[in-house]
C-alpha cells in the first residue's frame, strides 16, 4: 500500500506503537525514523505522546535504549573540546546544589568541567534557575562559548544548547506534559543523550532514590544507574554512579539564591551534613575519571583542599566573572536575593526530629514562589525554604524547625506544606535518612 | 496547590496517566471529569493521547469501562424514539453489508429498526460508504429527523449524529491515529455509548473475529462481546451477541455498489451461503429483542418471510425514497455505479479453494478505490471484488476465483493482493471457515 506523501511518518510510528504494545523489540531504524520525523515536525505531538506513553508502560530494552540515545544524539551537534573536560549529573531533587559546588571544586583541582544544566520544574529546583539568582550571569551560551570557557576558566556551567539533541529537547517538553517522564529507559536515553553529546571524557551519575527523587524506588533507581552506566560504555563515555537518599532535602536549603548561598559556604569550608560528603565523593570521583592514576584518597586529598583552602570559591568567582554575573555577589552573597517574609515553623512538642519530608519541603518552596508548575513561569529567585533541624535532630516544644523566605508567593499554603513536611516524635528514628552513598557502580576499570 | 486557570484539567489527565500506568483504578469521577475536559476542547489531543496509549497497555475494568461509557453519553444529547425500536452492531468485517439486509427485514415484519453508522477506514468498509453509492441518499440526518423517519417508514440508517455522544466522537478520532482502536474497553465503551445515546429497546452485537476482523482473537473477541452485554446491562440496554468468523469475507461482494446489489439480492430471496444464514439469525434476534412473546421458531419464520416475500425489499425502497435517493436505483441496481475494468483472477491449478484472506480482499477492494487509508478521502462506489469461489470449493486450472472491479485505483497492486488471497491446495480444507454461529451470549432472560 503505497500512502500518499506525508503517510509514512504516521505508519512508521502507528506501527511502532502496535508493536511495542504487542511485546515486540523495535529496531534501531525504526527508532532512528521514528526520532527523526518527530525532530523534523513531520509526526504530530499526539502521536508521539502515544507511543512514549506505550513505551512508559511496556519498557524498552538495552539495545532499543541504546538506539534511541544515538538518535537523541545524531538529531543535532555535538562538543568538541579541545582539552579534556568531566561532567556529572543529578536525576534532581530538592536542595541539590551539588553542581555549584563540585564544579569549581574539580577546576580548581586542574581538571576542566563542562556541564550543561536544565531548569526547575515542580517540586525539584533546577541549576539554571539556581544560578540566574547572580545578577547578569549569562547561562543561554552558544556551543563555541561553552568550549571557550572550558579553555579561558576551566569551567562551564550553561542551559541546554538549542543545537545539542533537539530531538530529546522536543521530546523531554511532551514527556513532561504527557506523565511519562518516570519511564527508566526514557530518563536513561534523554540524559546519556546530553552527556555523550557534551564530549566529555567522563561522567559522574548522582541517581538519587527516596520520596522525593524522580524515581523513589532504590531498585528501580539502581536499574536506572546500571542502564546509563551501560548506555556510557556502549558510545564510549566511562561513567560512575552514586546512589543517594533523596527522602528529606539534601542541605539546609532549598530555594534559588538560598541554595546558591549555601553552596558558597560549602566552598568557604563550611561542612553541612549530609551535603559536604557528597560533594566531596562525587567531585573526587569526577577528578579520577579525568585522570586514571589518581588514586581515591588522593583524589579526595586534593577535592577537600580546594572546598577548604579557597581555591574552588576563586575559580566559582571568576567563572561568575566570566559569563558576566555580579562577582560582588559573590564576595558578599547576602547581596544576593532574599525575601520580604521570612516564617518559623516550630516544633508543636519536644522529640526527635524522625523524618523530614522532601517532597513536602520542595513543594513549600515552590508554594513560596521559588518553583514553577509550567516551564516559562518566572521564578522568585528570594523565595525558599531554610531548614534548622535534621531528622535525627533533637528538639525542644517550640523550637524552630524551619524558617520559610517568602515574598508574593502562597504564604500560608506554602506554610502549612512546610509544617506537614516534619515529623517529630517521642522516640529518635531507628535509622536517620541521611545522603549515605549506597553504592558507587564503577564501570571504569582503574576505579574499581 | 492551586494552579492557574486550566491547570486543573492537565493535573488532572496527568494524575490519571500515572495512576494508570501503576496499575490503579480510575474513579468515576476522574474519567467523568477527563472526558468532560477534553470534550470540551480543555485537554489538549496529546494528553489524552497518552491516556489513550496507557489505557491501551494496563487496560479498564467494567467499572471504569462503565464510568468511561457514562461519559461519553453524558457528552451529548440522547435519543427518545416514541415507539420501541432496535439497533444492530457489527465489529467491522469485510463484505459485511448484514445491515443493509436486516434493518428492511425487521422493519417489514413491524419492528421498527434505528441505526446509527459509520464510515469505513483501512480494509474494513463502512455502512455510510455502501449507501452512498445510492444517488440521492440523504444521510445526515439531524436527530429530530431520525426520529421522524422511525414513525414515517419504520427503519432508520444515517450517519452518527454530531449531537450523540461527542466525547466518544472526538476519542474516537484521536484513538485512530494513534494505534489504540484495538483495546476491548475502549472498543466497548465506545460502540456501547452510541448504542445507549440511541434509547433503543435492545441491541444484537455482532461480534467478529479471525484475521479479517478488528479483534482477530476469538478468546478476546469473546471477551468483548461479554463486556459490551455487560454494559448494556448496566444502562438498561438489552443485548444479544453473534460470535461470528471473519477469516473470510461476507457473501460475495466486497466494495459499496457491489455490497448494495448483493444486499438487494437477498432481498429478493437469495440465498448466499455464511451471508444469508447470518442475516436470518440476527434479524430474528433483533425481532425478539423487541417482542419478548416471539419464540425463536416464530421469529426466524418471521424474518425469512420478509425476505423471500419481497416485504424487506419493499421497505428497503420505501426507506431509499424518503431518505431522498434515486429508488430507480433500488428497482434497477445495474443503474448503481460501475467499473470500467473487470479483471478475473484464475485458479493457478486445479484443486481446493482452502482458504480466501478477509484480510487481502479486503486490501485490493480498498487499493482498487472502494476504500480510503484517511477519513475524509473519497472512495470510488463502483471499485471492489466479486468473489466467484468461497473456500471448500473445488475449482479447475484456469477458473475464475475472482473478480476485480476497478477504474482510477490502483489495479495492478489491488489484483496482486486479490490473487494472493486465495489458497488452492489439491486436498479440500480440513474445516471450511464459515460464518457459523459460535455462540450466541444471551443476556436477557426470555432469549434463553
Amino acid at each position: 500500500v503505497t500512502g500518499a506523501a506525508g503517510a509514512e511518518p504516521a505508519r512508521r510510528i502507528l506501527a511502532a506503537i502496535t508493536d511495542k504494545r504487542a511485546g515486540h523489540r523495535l529496531s534501531s531504524d525504526t527508532i532512528a525514523e521514528v526520532v527523526g520525523d518527530f525532530a523534523a515536525g513531520r509526526t504530530p505531538d499526539y502521536q508521539m505522546a502515544a507511543l512514549l506513553a506505550t513505551i512508559a508502560c511496556a519498557g524498552l530494552d538495552l539495545a532499543e535504549t541504546a538506539a534511541l540515545t544515538d538518535a537523541y544524539v545524531r538529531s543535532g551537534q555535538t562538543l568538541r573540546p579541545t582539552r579534556p573536560v568531566v561532567d556529572k549529573h543529578s536525576t534532581g531533587g530538592v536542595g541539590d546544589k551539588v553542581t555549584l559546588v563540585v564544579a569549581p571544586m574539580v577546576a580548581a583541582c586542574g581538571m576542566p568541567v563542562l556541564k550543561l544544566s536544565g531548569r526547575g520544574l515542580g517540586f525539584a529546583g533546577g541549576t539554571i534557575d539556581k544560578l540566574e539568582s547572580i545578577s547578569g550571569l549569562r547561562l543561554d551560551l552558544c556551543a563555541s562559548e561553552v568550549l571557550q570557557m572550558v579553555d579561558r576558566v576551566g569551567m562551564v556551567i550553561a542551559g541546554q544548547s538549542a543545537g545539542l539533541v533537539p530531538g530529546d529537547g522536543r521530546t523531554y517538553a511532551l514527556r513532561d506534559v504527557t506523565a511519562t517522564v518516570d519511564s527508566i529507559p526514557l530518563i536513561a536515553a534523554s540524559v546519556m543523550s546530553k552527556k555523550i553529546a557534551c564530549g566529555s571524557r567522563g561522567v559522574v551519575l548522582d541517581v538519587k532514590h527516596g520520596e522525593g527523587a524522580l524515581v523513589p524506588d532504590p531498585g528501580q533507581a539502581r536499574a536506572l544507574a546500571r542502564l546509563m552506566l551501560a548506555l556510557g560504555t556502549r558510545f564510549g563515555l566511562p561513567g560512575v554512579a552514586v546512589l543517594s537518599d533523596m527522602s528529606q532535602p539534601l542541605g539546609r536549603a532549598v530555594g534559588n539564591a538560598l541554595e546558591v548561598k549555601e553552596a558558597l559556604a560549602v566552598l568557604r569550608g563550611e561542612e553541612v551534613p549530609g551535603l559536604t560528603g557528597l560533594c566531596d565523593l562525587i567531585a573526587a570521583l569526577m577528578l579520577r575519571l579525568g585522570d586514571a592514576r589518581l588514586d581515591a584518597a588522593t583524589a579526595t586529598r586534593q577535592v577537600r583542599a580546594a572546598r577548604t583552602s579557597g581555591a574552588g570559591y576563586d575559580v566559582f568567582a571568576r567563572w561568575v566573572a566570566a559569563q558576566g554575573g555580579a562577582v560582588e555577589q559573590i564576595r558578599n552573597p547576602d547581596l544576593l536575593p532574599g525575601a520580604a517574609h521570612h516564617d518559623l515553623v516550630r516544633a508543636p512538642a519536644a522529640g526527635w526530629v524522625t523524618a523530614i519530608s522532601a517532597r513536602r519541603v520542595g513543594e513549600a518552596a515552590a508554594l513560596a514562589g521559588a518553583g514553577r508548575l509550567r516551564l516559562g513561569d518566572p521564578v522568585d529567585h528570594g523565595a525558599g525554604v531554610l531548614l534548622h533541624r535534621q531528622a535525627g535532630d533533637r528538639v525542644a516544644a517550640g523550637q524552630p524547625l524551619a524558617e520559610l523566605h517568602c515574598t508574593e508567593g502562597s504564604r500560608a499554603a506554602a506554610l502549612a506544606s512546610l509544617t506537614a513536611a516534619f515529623q517529630v516524635g517521642p522516640e529518635p528514628p531507628a535509622t536517620v535518612p541521611g545522603h549515605e552513598v549506597l553504592a558507587a557502580e564503577v564501570a571504569v576499570d582503574h576505579l574499581a
